[in-house]
C-alpha cells in the first residue's frame, strides 16, 4: 500500500498540496446504499475551518467540497469517491520571502534532503491544509458508522500548555464541546485556555497541549490481530497529523507506574453482559474492542510557525535570522479536534468492516 | 496487506501461537546478497529469551531457530526468508486450568468475541511468545541497515514502575545496557529497579515501566509523507507489541506543555552540515527524518499475569476467582528490550528501501 | 490494496463515472524530480479520443486534463499527482430510455447484483470512458522509463474480424501505426480492416480483433517472482479494460501446440552480450525479463453496443426487444491502442521500480 | 503487497525453493471457524505429485504436508495457516552439472541478471516445486467455498500438442477427469495424448497444450471493479504459474473473430432467474460473475527440460552444448490440472470474501 493512504477496506488516498488547485481524498471501500448527508460533511468541516474566532488563523478558505464520483442520487455506489476543496484562501505570496530558507520545527529542510524539490508555497504537500480533506473522508466513515452500529467518537481539547481540564468521557458531546471556541467541555479550564492562547497570540507565540477522544458503543470484537491491533492502527493514523508527538490509551504512561493487581479490569456479569469493572486499558485487550469506552489522548507540540524571532539557515547554508510573517495558529488545538474525529472514524469503519469476515457466519 | 503483517518493503509476516507446533516468520523483501551472520541472529533471540535471570519467567525455550528458505551459502537470494522456532517450552497442561476462564488484562474474552474459537494454550495467538520470530526478523533487517548505512538502533529500559534513570542517548550502547540484567545502563537506577521486580515478584504482583530507544546516524530523509511518517510507521509497529499502552516521539507528552519559541530546534550550519541546536523534535520534522538522533520511550502496563487472587468471569458468564499458575514475568521490561530494537530496525529497513526512489538520481 | 487500484511502486488509482462531473486518475509513487512533457500526455489522450475518425464513436469529448497536485515548476515533487478530465461530452439523456434495461454484453445486470444500486447514465462506472484517464497517467509513465531507460511501448491493430496483418516488431513506431485511421501499420491490411468496420457500423453491428504490443530495449531483470511475473502483471493489468477476453505473451497459444525442442530459445554469446537465438518466449523467463523484445497479443471481443435490435429483459424481469440509440463505436480497437499502450507502460514502470531494490548494490 | 503473495482476503505468500529444507506456503485471512478436511488436502497434493504415471517425472517426494499455526481441533482459529512440505526428494547432485549453466527455457540467467546470485539446486526459486504449498492452499480456500457457497471448481487436460478433446463443462468432475492418466475426461483423445506424450518421451522431447477450467455454480456480483475483474484475478494467477503462456476467458480469441450479434448473450427470464441464452462470454459481465458457468482455458509450452542435446551459454559466456540429465516432466499438464484448481479456489474464495462488504445489507 502507498503512504500516501490510509486504512485498507475503507481506505483513504490524500493529495495535494497547500497552495496548489486544490486538494482532495479519494475514498476507497465504502460500501454501496449508503445515504449520504453532505450538511453533516460541511459543518465538521467549519469545526476545522480557519478563521472561526481570535483563537485560530486569520487565512479564509471557503472548505467549499465538491464530490467527483462514486455518489448517484446522495447514495453510495461501491465507486470510488473523490472529494475535491479548492484552495481559494492560497496567498503564495505570503510564502516568497521564505522559499529559500528552512523554518524550525517545520519539514523544508526534511523535504529538500529527501526529494531535492519542493513546493515551497505554504509549506506544499507538508501543510496542515490538506487534512480538511481528511475531515469530510472521515465524516462520511462516521455516517456509515452510524448507518451499521452505534458507534459514536468525540474528540475535545485536554489539556492547554500547563492548564489542565475534567470532563466525564461517558457523558460529553460536541454540542458541549463546542460551547467554548477552545473546545474544551470544561467551562472554567476552557475559560482560563483561550486566555492563554491568546497571551501567547499577542507574544507572536504559540502553545501545545493534548486532545483526549473517547469511542462508545463500540462492539466488542474490532481490531485485528497481530499487526492491526486497535491502538497500533488508531495510533498509526493519528500520528501521522502535523504536530503531533505521543499518544496514549486507556490510562497509558500513567498505568506503567502501577502494579499489575492495581491496573488489571475485573470482569464482572452484568446482567448477562460480561463486562470490566473498572476501565483502565481504554476498552481494548490484546489489541481487540472489549466492549467498554475507547480512549486515548494525543499530545501537540506547540505550533512552529512563531512572529517571535528565531535563528535558523536557509538553503545555502547561511545562518540568518527567521520572522514569520503570514497567518498562523498560536494553537492548533481547537481546529484538530474534528480531524482526530475523522481520523479516528477512518479506522474504525476499516476496523468494522474488516471484522466482517472475522469468521464463518 | 494483511494485519498480520508489517512493512511493506522490508516486510514480515507473522504466524503461529504460544503452543503450537512453532512459531515463525516470513521475510519478504529483503534485497538479494546480503551477508548473513546467524550468531548475531541468535544472541538477540537470547537476550529476549525466558530464565535469562530471577527477573523473568522460567518457562525454557531453546529459541534455536530455522531458516527455512531464501538463504543460499549464508547470503540473502532475495527469495522470501521463512524463520521458524519450535515451542520446545510449551506446557499445554498449565493451562487446561484456565481454558474456560477470561483472565483480566488478557485477550482471551475479546478472542472468543472476535472469532467464537480460541487456542486458549498459553494464549495462543495473542502469546508474546510470537515475538521472537519478530526479534529473528529484526536482526535481519539490522543486518541490512549495517551493510547499507551506519544506522544503528540501542533501546534500554528507561523506568520501571517509579524508579527512573539517566542514560546519555549519544554513547549507550547494547553492551552497556547488558551489564544489569534489568537492562538500564544506569546502575544505580538498574539496582533499585532489580529490587523492585523483586518485591513484586515476591508479592505475586508485577511492575510496569519505559523504555526508551534511540536511532544514532539516521541520514536525513527517510519516512514517507503522508501516512508513512516515521513516527507513524514506528509508532504503528511498537503499539502491536503487548502490554504497550503508549509512545511518544522526541520530548513528546512534556514538549506539549511547552511555548514554541521554547521547543523549535533552530538550524545551525555546522562545517557545512545542516544540524540543529536542540534536539526537541526527536531527529523528525514533517515525518521526515533530519539527520539528527531519532529517540522515543513506550509505555509497558505491568503484566497481567500475577499470582495474587483476582475476581473474574468463566465463559459461561460465573463470577469465580482466579489463581494464576504458571510461569511469568514479574516485569516484562527487561525481555522487550531487544524486541523494541526488532520492531524499530524492521520500520527503519523498510523506510530506507522506500526511500531508494523518492526520486530521479 | 484496493481493486480500483494498479501497481504497487507506480501506483494509480482510477476514479469516476461516465456521466459524473469527472473522471480522473490519482498516481502515488512517480518519483520527484521528473520532467513533465505535458503535450506529450495530451497526445495520446488524443489517439483515445472519441471522434476521430469515421470508424469511431462521434461522442465528443474535450478530453481537456487537469493536474490539481504533485506537479510544481513542471516537475514532478515526489507527492500524488491527481489527474482529472471532465466529463463535457455526456449526454446523459441518451441513457434514460435504457435505466431499466439490462443490455447484453454490458454490466448492467451484474452491477445491479453486486451493489443494489446502479449510476446508469453512460455505463456509470463500468463505461471504457475511465481510460482517458489511464492513458494520461500511463504516458507519465512512459515519461519516466524515458527518463531512467530506453525502454519503449509501442501497440498496434494487429487484426480486425478475420483480416490479419503482417508487422515487424523490430521497427514498428507510433507514426507508422499512426499512418492509418485504424491503427494498423500494415497498409493494405489496415484498408481492408477499414471497410470492414465500416460494414459492420452500416450494417448496425460491431467487431472484435486482437491488438498487438512490442516492449523493446527492457533491460534484463524486470519481473518479479513468484506472483509478479511480468506476463501476471502485464495480464492483470490488460485483462481489466473492457472487451479483452485474452492474452498471449511470446508466441503464446500457438507455442503450446510444440515440442520443447522447437519452442525453447537457444542462449548465445554475442560480442559478449548473452542474447537468444529466437525469440517464441516474447522475452521473459521465469516471469523475468531477459533483455529480448516483450510481445503479446490482447484479444477483444466486439463492441456490446449494436443498433441491431436485440432481446433482453428489464429490471423488472420482463423480456423485451432492444433497440440501443447513443454514440458508440463499431470497432473498439483503434481506440483502445493508446490504452494498451498505457497499461503496458505503467507495469513497465512499476518493475522497474520494484527492481531498483531487488538487490545490495 | 508483496510479489510472493497472492489476493488481497484470502491471501497466501509463498516461499521455499526446490532443494532447500521446505517449501510452503502462509496463508492469511482464511475465517475462523472453518472445518478443515485433511484428508482433501493430501487428495490434491497426490493429484499434482510426480511418479504418478509413465508421463510424469520420477522424482520422488512424500508430499507430506504440516500445519504449523493456525489450525486447533481441526478448525481454522483466524490465525496465519503456515503449512510446510519438506523437500525429501531433493536430489541436488543432480544440479551440479549444470550450476554454471543457463538452461534454454529456464529461469537461470534472468535470476542471475536479477539477483547477481541463485540457488542452482533444481531451479531454485523458479521451480515448479512450490507449487505443491498452493495445491495445498488452494484446497483450503475450496473447502472454505464448499463450507459458505456451492462453487465448484473443475479442470482438465483440454488439448496436448495438436490432439483436441471434446468436453461438457457442464458435467465434468474430477472423478471422470482422473480417469485417465493424461486427465482428459474424453477418453479417445486421452488415449491419443498418453500416445503422444510416451513418443515425445522417447524422444527426449516435451509437449505443451492447454488445460480448460470451469467454476460452476458461482453467484453473480463476483469481481471487482475496475483493477479487480474476475478474469483479470484469475489471469493474474494463472500467468504465475510455470509455462503459461496465455489464458482466454468464454470464448477468448475465437469471439474476437465474431460480430457483436453474433457474440452478445441475450439475457432471459428463465422462471422468474435472470439468465442468458448463450455463454460466450465465460459468466462475466464487466468483470463481474453473472451467474453462469465461468469458463477459461490455459496455453501451456512444452516443459523447457528436454534430454535432446540444445545449443547455450555458460555463466562466463562460453557457448556450449547441453544435455540435461535428471528427472523432467515430458509434459506437465496432467499434473498442472490440481494447480490451475487451486489457483482458481484462491481467487474465488479471494472475491467471495471481498464481495461480503460490496454493500450495505
Amino acid at each position: 500500500m502507498s503512504r500516501n493512504s490510509l486504512g485498507y477496506r475503507f481506505k483513504i488516498s490524500s493529495f495535494g498540496e497547500s497552495h496548489g488547485k486544490a486538494i482532495g481524498v479519494l475514498i476507497d471501500g465504502c460500501p454501496a446504499g449508503l445515504d449520504l448527508n453532505l450538511d453533516a460533511i460541511q459543518k465538521q468541516l467549519n469545526r476545522r475551518k480557519p478563521g472561526q474566532s481570535e483563537l485560530t488563523t486569520s487565512r479564509d478558505e471557503s472548505e467549499e467540497f465538491e464530490i467527483l464520483s462514486g455518489v448517484f442520487d446522495n447514495k453510495t455506489t461501491g465507486a470510488p469517491i473523490c472529494i475535491t476543496i479548492p484552495n481559494t484562501g492560497a496567498k503564495s505570496s505570503d510564502y516568497e520571502a521564505i522559499k529559500d530558507v528552512y523554518r524550525p520545527g517545520h519539514a523544508d529542510f526534511t523535504y529538500d534532503q529527501k526529494y531535492h524539490i519542493r513546493d515551497y508555497r505554504g509549506g506544499g504537500r507538508s501543510s496542515a491544509r490538506i487534512t480538511a480533506a481528511w475531515v469530510a473522508a472521515g465524516n462520511i466513515a462516521e455516517q456509515y458508522l452510524q448507518q451499521v452500529s452505534k458507534i459514536e467518537v468525540v474528540a475535545w481539547v485536554d489539556r492547554i500548555y500547563n492548564i489542565k481540564s475534567n470532563v466525564d468521557t461517558a457523558f460529553v458531546t460536541r454540542d458541549l464541546v463546542d460551547e467554548s471556541a477552545v473546545r474544551c467541555p470544561d467551562k472554567n479550564a476552557a475559560s482560563l485556555m483561550a486566555d492563554a492562547i491568546l497571551v501567547a497570540k499577542n507574544e507572536g507565540d504559540s502553545l501545545g497541549g493534548t486532545i483526549a477522544c473517547v469511542i462508545r458503543n463500540c462492539p466488542a470484537g474490532l481490531g485485528e490481530p497481530v499487526f492491526g491491533k486497535i491502538q497500533a492502527e488508531i495510533g498509526h493514523a493519528i500520528l501521522n497529523l502535523n504536530a503531533v508527538k505521543g499518544i496514549e490509551f486507556g490510562d497509558g504512561f500513567e498505568s506503567s507506574k502501577r502494579k499489575g493487581s492495581e491496573n488489571n479490569d475485573s470482569f464482572v456479569n452484568q446482567d448477562g453482559h460480561i463486562a470490566t469493572t473498572t476501565n483502565h486499558s481504554g476498552g481494548m485487550l490484546g489489541g481487540i474492542s472489549n466492549g467498554e469506552s475507547i480512549f486515548f489522548k494525543v499530545a501537540f507540540k506547540p505550533t512552529s510557525s512563531i512572529k517571535k524571532q528565531q535563528q535558523t539557515v536557509d538553503t545555502s547554508g547561511n545562518q540568518i535570522p527567521l520572522n514569520i510573517e503570514g497567518r498562523h495558529d498560536p494553537c492548533v488545538l481547537p481546529r484538530a479536534v474534528p480531524i482526530i474525529e475523522a481520523l479516528t472514524a477512518l479506522v474504525m469503519a476499516d476496523l468494522f468492516l474488516e471484522n466482517q469476515t472475522a469468521r464463518l457466519k
